[in-house]
């Protein structure tokens, strides 16, 4: 394991040393468990309790925090960045490698293009047309179908698949159990017959650079056009975005998140986990959605929209859901005592 | 790429041709970024505005629309539908095609039945007993387990899970990472130990034909008895099945909804994207529940049935959330008005 | 098929015998489907309506139900409880088995250590340095990744991903689908730059012994320390546990759930499906959760939360919806009568 000075890491920064330029640094740790050789950072204020008795050998944080710090440290104005920074110098942005060369046991179409400089896992499996570009690593049991490109310096874990004609961007990283252009939820009503017809779905999946996908969400391929997921767009586990979707650069989505299809959600925006997006609507730039907060309208302003409601010890929500369901009387006796005012 | 002369699509779906019999389509766009050779078609009345300037050769659409159609036109009663079935024609069913045959990097059983005409993907594992019939496509890594049944015509996609017993009906199409027949949440606290102890679950899963079921969705099997989904329903992504729940002909459900165990819902059903279906109750056919609505009791009578909340700008939501959290103050005050007027 | 007499089966319960104790019971049943030879029993009031007339050879009942019972019967306090415990005597614990020994398809690195009394299905690949102990299964298709180690007796079914360093323990279930250590959603936005920055992730995560997860549930890894999930915590399907959570002892958790990172849960909860539950915060122990709820603080209090909200019919619920809306009106309106009184 290599270290770094604290010298170099605060140069590389642009952090203010307060402290020995020359301790090694060879580790990240939370201020609560860190041992000697380690840094941590002050960013969340519920763990300031932590840092008086910090056994990290230097902490990042805000110059408001140096006066009690014990050790070491790096000045910033925004330590959880400069943290993620130092975190990329000394562990690597990828926590998880696949050996690097293609396994014997892939299963590669003669007609894929595979760089040298790609990887791919044992029992990967990519399909007729594919391109796979160099520094691509493609783990075990990986589906890359027809078609599929994937660009320089991706990711994409075991157990990911990923339907024809999919593309996805440089260093772009697709965790497990991610299923990207699976057919939309495109169905007819034949009211003859009472059953249902299949519409076909014929679009593709194209994903930006530097997008993070995390586990086992799923992305459906356009009906007719294309789903577009920009660059840098991160997606939580678990998340489901719906056919033809757009979702602009740099938007952020926690787990569980529904996104109906045809909606196009903007650049910037903040998502919370177990939200649920209506189809064919759109959300502007720098919308914030809060958490478990149901959209079903456009919005066109930016601002934050909420819709979530706090858990309440369960009597009380039980008395609150009956006033609730009475406030029809209330309204009335209210709008007549009004009327004799 | 097969071609279709507009008179004969027209004919396919008994459609009243406007214009030229005899001009060529040859794929399927939108309205609004079709070229020549596509047909495309108005359902949602939010697009109507790209009807004047649509590149398309033809538009399949509603008698009103007609006049505001700048090229040729079928004109019928549900656009939407007699789309679906000129796309199938033009553009097949299952947009994505696993190469014919059996792959011989599959490990088949050598008890299972698998017919001459099945095509077995790359690593797919097919176990003791199971029984693929003719048609049937089995994509790369699926899992099928002992006495697995798949019957004639059915697509079962890459990484998809079947446990052991599960039937699969015809023409029955499984996106990738579904999981069916894994174990229902079956646990019993024995308070002398404080412990959960499991309780095995042994009935299976029985999927009817015509069924879709989107990438990721789980259905568990029975407890003892059988988890049924008839002919026809189509079930979108990231759906949870509990144990013994039954779905009845046609009922259509969107994603990440839960059902949980015991519950039976009835034919011809519309459940909304993210809605939760509680325990041991059950639905009648021909309900719609909304999006996002939480179903405790079973509804016995069909209609449309929602607890959803709108988002709300947060400020709003916020003063909303207070109010609702003080309706008991307000409700005693009323109340005491009463008595005295 | 082995069978076993209604007095040993009994005795095995510690339960009081209530009929012929030389009765064989060869299978297990619901009291409406049960015929000739299988054992059933009531816990849920809801089926107490199917006693009278089952077909079963015996039932497991509480003494008030016996009179109501026309056949042999094993009395207890608890009999969904002893239905299990039966249950597991006569079907087995686990209801899917692997085939016995290592299959020639898996792909097992040199400096993996696997004992011999362990099963290995087809195409799973096992890294370098994991550990697999006796009397484990891994299923078809199961991805263990570096220095993973699952202990004894566990059972890992087919398409599970363990990510690099997860920890098993000892006769845990994890079924199919479910993704273990990958990466938490850490991210930190660079203003200056506009773009997310990828925060490493390199904790591990830690399953205690006796932990079931259901289908497709993912559990991040640690960002820095270790995400931990106790011993007997049972974790139904579809759920996701962010990195750093911490789930106590025998806790259990309905199918949809999502808990945001670094939230501790204590011991002995219940969370019910589709439930929300923020990050940085904490659940003291034996906490309960109900469906749909939304938990955005720390609940210090042991007892019973919710905020889901029932559904009603549409029309009705439109209406409770515009009055919720227009509160503030009532409420000024309320408290200037209040000043005039």
């Amino acid at each position: 394991m290599k270290g770094f000075t604290l010298g170099y890491l605060a140069k590389h920064v642009n952090g203010r040393l307060a402290g020995d330029p020359d301790v090694e640094i060879k580790w990240i740790a939370t201020l609560k468990d860190a041992r000697s050789g380690d840094i941590s950072f002050l960013a969340n204020r519920q763990y300031a309790r932590y840092l008086p008795g910090t056994g990290a050998t230097a902490v990042i944080l805000q110059e408001k925090d140096l006066a009690n710090c014990p050790t070491h440290a790096i000045v910033v104005d925004d330590p959880y960045l400069v943290y993620a920074k130092i975190a990329q110098k000394i562990v690597g942005v990828v926590s998880e490698q696949v050996p690097s060369g293609v396994s014997e046991q892939a299963y590669i179409d003669s007609s894929a293009e595979i760089s040298p400089q790609a990887s791919i896992g044992a029992f990967a499996v990519i399909c007729a047309g594919a391109v796979i570009e160099s520094g691509v690593q493609i783990g075990a049991h990986a589906y890359v179908g027809r078609e599929v490109r994937i660009m320089k310096g991706a990711n994409v874990y075991p157990h990911v698949t990923l339907y024809d004609g999919t593309i996805i961007g440089q260093r772009s990283i697709i965790h497990s159990g991610v299923v990207i252009g699976s057919d939309g939820f495109g169905i007819a009503m034949d009211r003859s017959s009472g059953r249902w017809i299949k519409v076909p779905q014929v679009g593709r999946v194209l994903i930006g650079n530097d997008v993070e996908i995390g586990a086992n969400t799923t992305i459906d391929r356009g009906a007719i056009g294309d789903t577009v997921i920009e660059d840098n767009v991160k997606l939580d586990n678990q998340i489901q975005v719906g056919h033809n979707v757009q979702i602009g650069e740099s938007t952020a989505i926690a787990g569980c998140v529904g996104i109906a299809g045809s909606t196009k959600i903007g650049k910037h925006c903040l998502i919370g986990g177990g939200a649920g997006i209506a189809g064919h609507i759109e959300l502007v730039d720098n919308v914030v959605v809060s958490g478990m907060t149901m959209v079903t309208k456009s919005i066109l302003k930016p601002g934050m929209y909420s819709s979530g409601m706090p858990a309440r010890e369960n009597r009380q929500w039980r008395k609150n859901l009956a006033r609730f369901n009475n406030l029809e009387r209330i309204l009335k006796t209210q709008t007549k005592q009004e009327d004799h005012d």
